[in-house]
């Protein structure tokens, strides 16, 4: 494999997690390793700044700021929904790529943006263009096929699971048997960020909230949830219930769904939660009902986040720029687990294609019979995921991210046509 | 001052913080450094426990649950919304109180709660059962009259603000001026919290978040929300609005209440954000709108909360025996802050007759004049109040919060008719 000098172009797309950043501080900071490497660019909001060549110069950043990309939530250098699907796009990328001397492609995102760096990535080897696209897992959704886990997923689930914990503490002052506590999360199709609320449990305490998680995986119910409740109400004095903001009725329709659709065509959705304790408030009289919905906060909380994950974030990041130099391309980095009963987790490599629009479900086999609580296996996925406190500098009381200087590389092409 | 020999009796009332436990904490560690005080006992859910003559033995805690309980959420003990009203309750506390020789009753919690306790003290009086009543305060509301602010307070703040800065990071990330994010925070019949974010932006950045603040405060109008939408979205790349539940319109009435009232009367709240997003939604085509609702979580988010906050909670306890010991009686113990430049916070006390149902409204002057941001006054009175954070040990990835092992005391009189 000859070695491919050029620049480096970074990029962030989809929705943020708390560590996207990380793997962008992952690249930066491998990139700096590597004599072929000369410029490091980053896009900004995605393709979008492709098309629009709006570049910033990542190594013009303080070594500071780039630190502190590993513990700030968001996408620093701005991302996108934005899907290209004209030809006319696509061959602006490529035009913007050479006039910039783009040989390494890094895309941090979801499963739409695996696929735009995938056609990219398709379209250059077309036109004999030599670049190297490597894609960098991201997804609260966790939902991403063949990698082990993704980054930002870890984060997320243990926010919510601190916040379980503490309701429970509030919830358990009152000593009446009359309160539900719904918390609406995160997860359009699946309900991996759910089930991970399960984890807030203590162990051997089976009776810990979340007393009743639903989940996309399972057709709702109103009347079993209406029975699960009076259930939990005869043993506890609260009930905690998690609820996807995904869930489905026995015919596959959103519980909950809006009338707006994303760019993608995803139903926009909304209201699972205040769904349940319209429920709960005319089938059990007397019984008061509270729902939570911490929306996007949930997503961000790096404050909250695992160090787990936000180290891993940057490895993937780190691993993307080392299988870039080393002749790899149209891949994207996985989080492969170890064998051994201790947790450990390596990078791997899959086909973008592979990954693609693919979707990974939450097991039905990590389901309990009950359709309400998650086992052990799922417990012992996700236990590693969460694991050590990421440290967040406080100034005045107040955790302190970081803020792009966002130094401008000049334009070298005339505009794009309007997008 | 005859030295008064007897047990303590120690409750928790009305909503519970992230810091009442503290205040507990405050009473336990300092009722040992008293010779006239024996037993130290708990009542489990407040006067509901008096009534039932359920309380637990303080003293036979472990020095770590007590030492655990300066940052443990809820209300360890249990806590209630019942209001002694019939005579024969009140009679039923003195009668449970002569039982256990109970000398000296400490109450923390809101206005209702120090309500409740000036009247156990002049019952007392009037029977002449020598007993000595400290309220100790507590409430996210900062509602409270006479003290210059309240436990609970700082920390609920803080929590926001630090999810405020995590959101800006996210919604900073789509670059296209039409996001509206809107979080209802709690606060029934004052701004105080809604207040409190507007610590969240960074000195020297006037536009960072939240760029719109509606209070209780402020009479709401639909047209003026929408300009004020507007006018943020012309200048940023989204507007981060946030709404205190209790928010009212020109007549004085909610904007969003529900039919439930609760057992003191008043209205139960909901849905302030929902209803501005679907104003967003009504008004401004193309702008999407997003609401979201920390609900309980925010009182209790003791992961995220506020040193200062914790250690004035845990002093009040302390200063509330120490009252007691010294003679006083029928007072609640307020916070006093120093006059200098740095602050610094006493204790003092104040009449349970002034703070029983009384409500420190926010300052009209702290509000500028848009109606819809806090000046420097307002800064000047609450930065001090998130200052340091609460270290809380981590076991597995999760918080670890005390658990109260709840030693019985035995019951001496016959059982309480039902309540």
């Amino acid at each position: 494999m000859a070695e491919l000098s050029g620049n480096v172009l970074v990029g962030q797309s989809g929705g943020p997690t708390a560590v996207i950043n990380a793997s962008v501080a992952g690249v930066v900071a491998e990139a700096l390793n590597h004599a072929c490497i000369e410029e490091i660019y980053g896009t900004v909001n995605g393709v979008l700044g492709i098309l629009h060549e709006n570049f910033v110069d990542l190594a013009a950043e303080s070594q500071q700021t780039i630190r502190a990309l590993r513990h700030t939530p968001g996408a620093a250098l701005g991302t996108c929904r934005y899907k290209l699907k004209k030809q006319s796009d696509f061959e602006r990328v490529l035009e913007v790529f050479k006039a910039h001397n783009i040989r390494y492609f890094f895309y941090a995102g979801g499963n739409d943006s695996q696929d735009t760096a995938d056609k990219i990535s398709k379209l250059a080897q077309q036109q004999g263009y030599e670049l190297r696209v490597i894609g960098i897992p991201k997804t609260v959704d966790n939902d991403l096929a063949v990698t082990d886990h993704c980054p930002g997923y870890g984060s997320v689930i243990k926010a919510l699971c601190t916040t379980v914990r503490e309701l429970a503490c509030d919830h358990g002052a009152m000593g009446q048997n009359d309160l539900v506590s719904i918390v609406e999360v995160m997860g359009r199709n699946a309900g991996w960020i759910a089930a991970g609320t399960s984890l807030a449990r203590r162990r051997d305490q089976p009776n810990d909230p979340p007393h009743l998680i639903y989940l996309p995986e399972v057709a709702f119910s109103p009347e079993k949830f209406i029975a699960d409740v009076q259930r939990v109400l005869k043993r506890e004095k609260y009930c905690l219930v998690v609820v996807g903001e995904g869930l489905i009725d026995a015919d596959g329709n959103y519980i909950a769904a809006a009338e707006a659709a994303d760019a993608f065509g995803h139903a926009q959705l909304g209201g699972a939660g205040e769904y349940l304790r319209s429920l709960v408030e005319q089938h059990l009289p007397g019984v008061k009902a509270r729902s939570s919905k911490p929306g996007i906060a949930q997503r961000a909380a790096a404050h909250a986040g695992s160090k787990t994950d936000a180290d891993e974030a940057f490895l993937a990041g780190q691993a993307a720029v080392k299988a870039a130099v080393n002749g790899e391309t149209d891949k994207m980095i996985t989080l492969v687990r170890g064998d051994g009963d201790h947790y450990t987790c390596e990078t791997g490599l899959a086909p973008l294609t592979d990954i693609a629009n693919g979707v990974k479900k939450l097991p039905r086999e990590w389901i309990n019979e009950d359709g309400v609580s998650m086992n052990f296996q799922f417990a012992r996925y996700a236990t590693p995921l969460i694991q050590g406190e990421i440290a967040i500098p406080h100034d005045a009381g107040l955790p302190v991210f970081a803020h792009l200087d966002k130094v401008a590389v000049s334009r070298l092409l005339p505009p794009h046509e309007a997008t």
